[in-house]
């Protein structure tokens, strides 16, 4: 007995279980029960990460433990480097993490899935230094040092990236980012490591399969289309005339409206105001006034409003970020909920394995090859 | 308005359509309206990828053309043979293949949708290349040549695995098993790599994500699985005291029975029919003998029937291919079904993005990282 399902792309249908996360909930976002709000307020992203991964809040012999472990594991092997050095500049940066990762996965592969968590933080430590290691080599020819003093993740992913020590305001906003784009249940990146998971393949193996996820367009990949568009315009006058120009030729504008949220996406109002407070410390807040005028007109004319991606934009122009690497931090931050989503599909697992609506001819005569029009 | 689905793993839900395949009506398998058995007995490979990728058996020039087009792309770009080269012997197949295939997208990324058919084609023809280049150089220590006469891929990959010109039972048995294994509808790794399509992420991304579901040995592997039981045994008596004794100790018998197929495996006859030549052929039989026995006895106390990748098993032993490259030869197979259906997913898309049912606490409180216990 095959069921068919109302919606397509499974919009709206439960197709697992999960204690991670819930969305949309009054327009509301919480990991395990906590706000996001609160999370990005108070706490930081190796406390969340602590906290999807291993079912609480860390307390803070806890949490010192993590943030040196996770520190213990940011350097890659020189296979790794040498993999990532024949990865011409050119590439897609969220292609490249793909292969790193996978890569990781060949020097030091999952012992067990009892191991799990050794080779989940080994990946959490590695993103950054797999993305940037490539970036800063591809781009300006230089083999980055990964290691340094920087004890959290947003620290150490700019100071690489910069090669120097960030400021506090940089590291506080870099690490909120980070909280923001942690866990978002059961979106496609998500889904496709829980397939990929429900088959018990290994643990890289999933997250490489939700990079290529995230990779699309429609997924990933909002914030830096936002900042595309936005850097076109150098004043709010500017930005209304082509925004509106924009609405009038039906063109896509990005980082505006959700699938799940209808009103408003609760991550947006913390970054716009790290985004606001970037600005001033720049010195020129001429991508923020425009970014806060797109989002009036968009309102204005059709009541759509800023998701999480759109007012990152502004706010890592300011933090110097180039914009290719958008959506790699989107990754550095989702591995924690992937791989707890892993981790939790292992845990009650069932092959993920769905059936299709047959479109194709019913019969199909063979004709033989010399015979074939 | 959340609708849950009934069964756990999605099964029996409809998630899509397609024009590929048929599972399980009547017990059989057709490509496109053509039955398994005919495909296997008349056609070939290349004629059934073809059949897949493009919509139609090709006449006899379009064949022409095509494993021309292919036989011209085996070769790997220098830069992947030395990714390749750094990958230890102790890396797994599946996951080289996937390191691979990931790489290739970056030196030879996939240029607009429109011409998706040439990175398709592309990963076609190198998936053999990849995973045997590979493996005579982490485990033989040889830099092999890729590029010969053979003008199928079953020949190709024949030829670089052994280095010589493979015998024609030999090239005709791989053909077949190539032809098996193509397509099977929303299996794990064919859905895995459409929720990728989905988000318009490049085909590359989507194979490397399907390689990374294919590797769980709850997908792939049971023609491994199945190997590394029978091999142990010498003997019909020792098969039937042994597997048996494993019925007994509720051991795990791979290669019996499908979530699909209920009585019939439609892909096992062809295989074991091939498998019987190859024993006559190879001069001791004793393999074929211990796997007709252990498909006796699975029958008689079971009733469960051998399914595609059982007499796989013993085929692939007398082609002479070491067992770890068993799932690889499935993924140089599955990658046309899988294209096909991102193509498909493609023409006619909307992301997939199902629901979860939430489990975990409904509000959490926030305590001060110094007061937590």
């Amino acid at each position: 007995m095959v069921k068919k399902l109302e919606g397509a792309g499974l919009r709206g249908q439960v197709a697992g279980e999960t204690s991670l996360c819930t969305v949309g909930q009054e327009e509301g976002l919480a990991y395990r029960g906590h706000k996001i709000e609160t999370l990005a307020e108070k706490g930081t992203f190796e406390e969340v990460a602590y906290l999807l991964l291993y079912g609480k809040l860390p307390n803070k012999s806890e949490l010192t433990d993590y943030k040196s472990l996770l520190k213990g594991l940011r350097d890659l092997p020189d296979s790794l480097k040498k993999v990532l050095r024949e990865i011409p500049a050119s590439a897609h940066p969220m292609a490249v993490m793909a292969t790193g990762c996978s890569m990781l996965g060949n020097l030091e592969p999952e012992e067990s899935m009892e191991a799990q968590m050794d080779s989940i933080n080994r990946m959490v430590a590695t993103m950054p230094s797999i993305v940037t290691y490539w970036y800063k080599f591809s781009h300006d020819g230089k083999d980055i040092n990964l290691v340094n003093d920087e004890d959290t993740m947003a620290g150490h992913f700019l100071h690489i990236l910069h090669g120097k020590t960030p400021s506090d305001l940089h590291r506080r906003v870099m690490d909120a980012s980070l909280v923001l784009y942690a866990e978002h249940e059961f979106n496609a990146s998500t889904f496709t490591a829980r397939v990929c998971a429900s088959t018990m393949s290994d643990i890289f193996s999933c997250v490489v399969a939700a990079i290529g996820s995230l990779k699309g367009p429609l997924h990933g990949g909002a914030n830096e289309a936002a900042m595309e568009m936005i850097e076109n315009w150098k004043t709010r006058d500017e930005a209304r005339v082509n925004i509106l120009d924009m609405l009038t030729n039906k063109g896509k504008i990005m980082g505006f409206g959700h699938a799940i949220y209808s009103e408003r996406d609760p991550r947006n109002a913390v970054i716009k105001e790290f985004s606001k407070e970037l600005s001033q410390e720049y010195g020129d807040d001429s991508l923020y006034q425009v970014s806060e005028e797109v989002e009036q007109v968009m309102w204005d004319e059709k009541k759509l409003f800023p998701n999480a991606d759109f007012f990152h934009a502004s706010a890592y122009f300011y933090l110097g970020i180039p914009t290719k690497l958008f959506t790699p931090i989107f990754v550095m931050s989702r591995v924690t909920g992937w791989t707890a989503h892993c981790m939790e599909q292992r845990a009650n697992n069932r092959i993920i394995r769905p059936s299709a609506e047959y479109t194709g001819p019913e019969t199909s005569a063979w004709v033989e090859l010399e015979d074939r029009e």
